[in-house]
């Protein structure tokens, strides 16, 4: 069975076990603390170079880190992935603006504001960041506005990676009250069949 | 032909040109000011939703914006990128790398210290961004130590990728000296059939 090196309220942990949800594939997931990071380097490093979490291990033991790389290789040959080769770069441009110009700014800002509660310690960077983050959000806004998901008319790992993040957006000090579109699109991705919560039992 | 909305500075823009001049692929380069930053939406939102460049053209008019997805894209099906599945996952996980751990600090450290010249502006995220730079950096050196490119014995658009904004981390602050493995890669890139100099005539 694959294992997954896993941690709750990771987003980046949370795409991959939404869509192992969707694929109804069956794993073991092994908490990693995010606050406590003492540990890290002899646990993880051997296991993934930069030594964070989420990271897959097949069943053959190969370990694969970066929560996206993991998305697409999972979602290979199924619905989640278009099969042509335009389409599929158009899932993982989206894939690569939520690395670079989403998570880096509201992960970040969030996980400072409300997961270690020391936002006040970087006041020049919480502004940049949460400046950035809403750019990337009206990027967004701007782009579902006429289509019901990002790459489209299907719910593809593009859909699975930005809500990830856009949805607890609020706790990094960005409420989405002017975000209709992107409300909109919260909910069809909430509808889809096979979604899961970031946390248990809520 | 295809056409690249090209900035001759950006890394971002130079691993696409890096790429196509390993393929052979001949194509329109478009200049796009870096610094002015003035026209950006007017001229490249409808071709990228970020509006940032790269952006490539194809010859029936569909754009693909972010660095590493046209990568993913001009690949396909060349020595560049593998077939395997595991394999090609391996490469996608070093792009994320990139654009998450190794882009967003040390380009815009560089961008910052190099290009505009205002790095005492951002004193806390230009600690941050090096900080965060030398341990991608680090995390590369130890990767490398045994092994001649980031994914084995060959040569792809992982080593490619992050080439880029490696070689040029002196210009953000980041001396290469204490990184013997990636200097020697950095070599070894060089070396390869068909590399091009970020700048044109250098």
């Amino acid at each position: 069975m694959m294992r997954l090196y896993d941690s709750e309220p990771s987003g980046n942990c949370y795409k991959v076990r939404l869509l192992l949800s969707h694929l109804g594939l069956p794993y073991d997931p092994i908490q990693i603390d995010v606050i406590n990071r003492q540990n890290r380097q002899s646990l993880l490093a051997n296991k993934n170079p930069s030594a964070r979490v989420p990271i897959l291990e097949l069943d053959d033991g190969r370990t694969l880190g970066e929560s996206n790389a993991i998305l697409l290789y999972l979602a290979e040959n199924t619905p989640y992935l278009p099969d042509g080769r335009f389409e599929r770069a158009r899932v993982t441009q989206w894939l690569f603006f939520e690395q670079n110009s989403h998570e880096p700014n509201i992960a970040v800002a969030r996980y400072w504001k409300s997961i270690v509660h020391q936002a006040e310690r970087f006041p020049e960077q919480m502004r940049a960041k949460l400046d950035a983050g809403r750019t990337a959000l009206q990027v967004m806004e701007h782009h579902l506005r006429p289509r019901p998901f990002l790459t489209g008319e299907r719910y593809t790992v593009a859909d699975i990676s930005l809500y990830a993040y856009t949805h607890v957006a609020p706790e990094a000090g960005l409420p989405l009250d002017d975000y209709p579109s992107l409300r909109a699109w919260l909910q069809r991705v909430k509808d889809q069949p096979g979604h899961v919560s970031m946390l248990v039992g809520t």
